[in-house]
């Protein structure tokens, strides 16, 4: 770009006052805002939740598929998911960026304003961040703090066998926009619009996971952002049960039937193993199933009862076409 | 090395198994540890203080110099003296680390014993983190909590015309220790040894911080972990101030003496320049500064009146042989 400044020219000092400008300091209950050496929050007597999630170029993105505001967009997605997933209240959070010196400096505005874009919508106070040079490649690491009242978080460990699972949201939607946007799959226009939307900035479960939490309606919680075949892992050997999921419940999204039909691939097999929907799974009390759906379609969530907790011996199993069969956790291989 | 399984060998969730058993999960306070979406944190009503740090491999360190448990430690020490600067009891931290999939699993392992090593010494507790992959080089970041009484933050904003000038620790001790290592500098065997001991294993300034809090001896507080000039530059245009500092009292370490002297340089600009340092910078009233000097004492650590905070019109200076001249801040360059 012509007379673009990159952040060699700007420097740490000049980037961090064009970043803490987006940031919006004057939020209740932010007693000291970016660019002290610490943010200082208003203490609530709630407890404190506390999570961080990392996205590294050519690993978790491809900058070929995702403008500067999508990222932010979706690091601060990934980390309010966590929040969603424990059904806490979204507080605050700070952002660390490594980034080449070669990095036009309105690309990282951009990027801020992705991220508080989603932030400011759930009540996300970005507090701080630090911005340091990267040799080659970027790296984003957000950490994130929630408010819960004690005792009240939503874990992955109290599934019992008899509970019903639910997925909230279609399975498969961001990576098969994804592989639409790679040109690794194909779908009609319509879905694939949809799909890749979707991928670009997904929706963090915040309010489905705060009502959860309110309403007593999930015995375990925990966010699809690896893959629905991993999250049921996690679940049932934090709850110590087995879980059993039924082929035929499962919420394919139209754009992932097409896609995974495009590359030739079974479509159940494909949602299984597909990550980064940042959906919420969780186990709710049989005798709370009307009640969650309800809760569910007050806000205007779609959420599908996809199997049931069993008892541990029987592992994590699929049942189509009138069998079981053990399901391997198969998503996103981090190395 | 023979039969070392690797990142790639053992996946995310046999490293986060490896790494979470050193973490410590039985801590008071800790509702939830780690292995869930989320830590939880029993809320105590004090005000919160959250602040986060990254280091990046080739950028901040070099594998040559450090060993895996030293760069846990030193990127633990970075976030502590975050906290140390506002006064604030360390609470409780989270890591995210991108590395390549060739990275031995043992090497992540050693990484976080040297992190765990000193939070354990300042009461931190190490409560989550994820393990990403980064196509080359490896990228830390921690984001760390702290606790406070509301409203008694140290901040850079408090220092008024009159006020004294503190800084804790020698000057350039790190720089020169890294000088050694690099064979960028030399000086006699006992003081390298010290030197460049601080530069892989440097100490936070909690317990000073937390008196100067308590007893109310710092109207503005900073860490040097850039250089002095940058944070004499921060803190006064945070407070609106300007400052002057005498180059005869600064604290140059021995070491530093030696390396800047086998470098060419005058030792005084060569400190001023210093980054790494993690000492803290503070301005005390001058009605304090008999109290603040026994303070430091009771906790063993050196304090040296190093200038004065004075009218903004005067800006930042040096005061030497007679004369002031004016203070251009360097230090680490990020880009």
């Amino acid at each position: 770009m012509v007379n673009e400044k990159n952040l060699r020219d700007v420097g740490e000092a000049g980037i961090l006052a064009r970043i803490f400008e987006r940031l919006g300091t004057a939020r209740p209950g932010v007693l000291v805002g970016p660019g002290d050496d610490a943010a200082v929050l208003a203490g609530t007597g709630d407890a404190v939740v506390f999570a961080s999630d990392a996205m590294v170029e050519n690993v978790h993105f491809d900058l070929a598929f995702m403008t500067p505001a999508d990222l932010g967009w979706r690091l601060t997605c990934a980390n309010l998911s966590d929040l969603a997933a424990m059904g806490a209240e979204p507080w605050a959070a700070v952002v660390s960026v490594a980034a080449p010196g070669a990095t036009p400096a309105s690309w990282l505005e951009r990027f801020y304003d992705g991220a508080a874009e989603l932030a400011g919508r759930e009540g996300l106070a970005l507090v701080g961040g630090d911005v340091v040079g990267s040799p080659t490649g970027l790296f984003f690491a957000m950490a994130v703090l929630g408010r819960i009242p004690a005792g009240a978080a939503l874990t992955r460990r109290g599934a019992s066998p008899g509970d019903i699972l639910f997925l909230s949201g279609e399975l498969a939607l961001a990576q098969a926009g994804l592989h639409v946007l790679s040109g690794e799959g194909e779908c009609a226009a319509t879905a694939a619009a949809t799909a890749t939307a979707r991928y670009r900035r997904p929706v963090p479960r915040v309010a489905l996971g705060r009502a959860l939490r309110e309403r007593g309606l999930a015995t375990a919680a925990i966010d699809t952002s690896d893959s629905l075949t991993e999250s049921l892992a996690h679940l049932a050997r934090a709850s110590g049960v087995g879980v059993t999921v039924t082929a035929a419940s499962l919420p394919v999204a139209e754009a992932a039937r097409d896609v995974a039909s495009s590359r030739g691939e079974d479509a159940v097999s494909y949602a299984l193993a597909a990550g980064e929907d940042f959906e919420l799974l969780f186990a709710c009390p049989a005798a709370r199933v009307e009640v969650a759906s309800q809760a569910a379609a007050e806000l205007g969530v779609v959420i599908n009862r996809i199997g049931a907790v069993t008892e541990p011996e029987r592992g994590i199993a699929l049942a189509a076409d009138g069998e079981e069969r053990p399901l391997t956790p198969t998503g996103f291989a981090h190395f």
